[in-house]
C-alpha cells in the first residue's frame, strides 16, 4: 500500500428546496467540512462559502462527469462535496455518484460516502398545498433523456390505474416541450377530469407559485423546468376556505376499490 | 363578528427521522412559536420545550381526534402544534388535520395552517444505503387499518410491474403480523428474486440498522413497526466495497422495457 493516498470523504449534500430555513443542520455541517464543491451552478450559488473553499460549477446534464471529477479528488485525499437541490437521492446526484463508483477505478470504492438527506421538492410543495401526498404516492421524472418515452407512458398508466398520487419531476424544458401535454392526455384517459392537479414552483421561497386546477384544465404552459407537478388520485379532495387559499389533500382512508 | 375569537395558527411540524441534526430550522422555529403540542408521545418526547409550553400526548391511531382537538384550540385563538416524525405530509398528521377541517365546523377553515416539511424516513434510509430511490419510485403504507387489503395488493402488483422502487411504510405491527410476508410473496411473483431489499431502521440515529438482502431471502422478521422497507426495481444494483458497507442504487438511466 506504499505511496497510496488516504481517501477523503465525499459528501453528497441536499440543500433542500431553496429556502435556507429548510436545509438541515447536518447538511450545513457537511458544507463546513468540505474543501471543494461540485454542482450545477444555481445550487452552488445558494451556499455561503469561506475563502478557502472552492466551487467547481458545471452545467445541468453533466452529472456523471461531475461525479467522476469529485470522486477523483476525494480518492486523492480531499474532502469534497457534490451539491444537489432538494434531496440528493431523488432524481439528483447520489445516483450519479453511485453510477460513477460502479464504473470507476477500484480506489473509488474506498472513498467514504456521506449522503445528507434533504426536503425534496414534492414535500415542500405538498406542505404549502395541504396534504396532497397523504396516501400512497409515487415520484416520477418526466425526462426522456435517460429512459425511453415508452417506459414513462407505461408507468404513468399503471400508477394512475393503481390510484397513486403522482409527483412529476422535470416536467418540461426547452428541449422537451411536448412530453407534459402528452402525459396529461394519458392521465385524462385513466383518471376523472375533476382530479386536482397542483403546479408548485419555488415552494417556501419569495417567488413561490402554487396553482391548483382540475385535470381537465391542466395546461403544460402552467409549468416550467423548476415546477413540481402533482396529479391527485380519484380520492384527492379540495377544501374551499373563504379567507385562505384552498387546501388539497389525499385522505388516509380508502373506501374500497371503485373500479 | 362581535365576540368571535381571532384564530390562532396551527403548525403541523415534521421533526425528521429522529436525529435532531436532520430537523430543519423552519420546524425548530415553529416549535418555538407554539404554545400547545399535540402528538404521538414518542414524537413529543423528542422536543425540548419551555416550561410555558404544554404537551398533550396521545396514542397512535388517534390521529383524527388529535387533529380535531388541536383545531379546536387554534380556532379559540391559541398557537398550536401537531407533531409528526419524518415529514407530516407522508402517512402522517397533515392529512388527518385536513380531514378534520373538511368534516369540522366552518370556523376551522379560518385557522391559519402552516405545514413545515421534513426529511421523511425513506429519504433518510436511502441516504444511508446509497441511492436506492435514484429513479422512479413510490411510497406505500402497508397498513390495512384505513384501506382494504385488496387495494394494497392490487397497487403492489401494479407498481412492481411498472418497475418502480417501492418504499413501504408501516410494514408490520402486532396487530398486522402477516401482511408483510404476503406483500413479499406478491412481489416475488412479479420481480426477480435478486432484486435488493433494504430494511432500514432508525437511520441517522445511534441505534441505526440497515440490512440489505435479495428479495428471495426477504423475511418479515427483519422488520418492525419503525422499519422502512425498500424493494428495488429490476434495475437496482448493489456495489460491493471491500472496506465499507455495500452501496445500493437505482441508476438514472433505463435501458428500455425488458418485458
Amino acid at each position: 500500500m506504499e505511496g497510496k493516498a488516504v481517501s477523503g470523504t465525499l459528501y453528497v449534500i441536499g440543500t433542500g428546496p431553496g429556502n435556507p430555513d429548510q436545509m438541515t443542520p447536518e447538511a450545513q455541517r457537511a458544507v463546513e467540512r468540505a474543501e471543494e464543491f461540485f454542482g450545477y451552478f444555481p445550487y452552488l450559488d445558494r451556499l455561503s462559502l469561506r475563502s478557502d473553499q472552492r466551487k467547481i460549477a458545471s452545467d445541468n446534464r453533466e452529472e456523471l462527469d461531475r461525479a467522476s471529477a469529485a470522486l477523483g479528488r476525494a480518492a486523492a485525499g480531499m474532502n469534497v462535496a457534490v451539491v444537489s437541490g432538494g434531496d440528493p437521492g431523488v432524481f439528483a446526484m447520489a445516483a450519479a455518484v453511485c453510477e460513477a463508483i460502479d464504473a470507476g477505478p477500484a480506489e473509488w470504492r474506498d472513498v467514504e460516502l456521506v449522503v445528507t438527506p434533504g426536503v425534496t421538492a414534492m414535500l415542500a410543495v405538498a406542505a404549502r398545498a395541504g396534504a396532497p401526498l397523504g396516501h400512497d404516492f409515487c415520484a416520477m421524472s418526466l425526462s426522456d433523456n435517460l429512459k425511453p418515452w415508452e417506459v414513462i407512458t407505461r408507468r404513468l398508466r399503471l400508477v394512475a390505474e393503481a390510484g397513486l398520487v403522482i409527483a412529476l419531476y422535470n416536467p418540461i424544458s426547452k428541449a422537451r416541450p411536448w412530453q407534459l401535454g402528452k402525459a396529461f392526455d394519458i392521465l385524462k384517459d385513466v383518471l376523472p377530469g375533476t382530479v386536482p392537479v397542483i403546479f408548485g414552483r419555488a415552494a417556501g421561497r419569495p417567488d413561490e407559485r402554487i396553482v391548483v386546477v382540475p385535470l381537465s384544465q391542466a395546461d403544460p404552459a402552467m409549468a416550467d423546468m423548476a415546477t413540481c407537478v402533482m396529479i391527485g388520485s380519484p380520492e384527492t379532495r379540495v377544501i374551499a376556505r373563504p379567507n385562505l387559499p384552498d387546501l388539497v389533500y389525499s385522505p388516509r382512508s380508502h373506501a374500497g376499490d371503485r373500479r
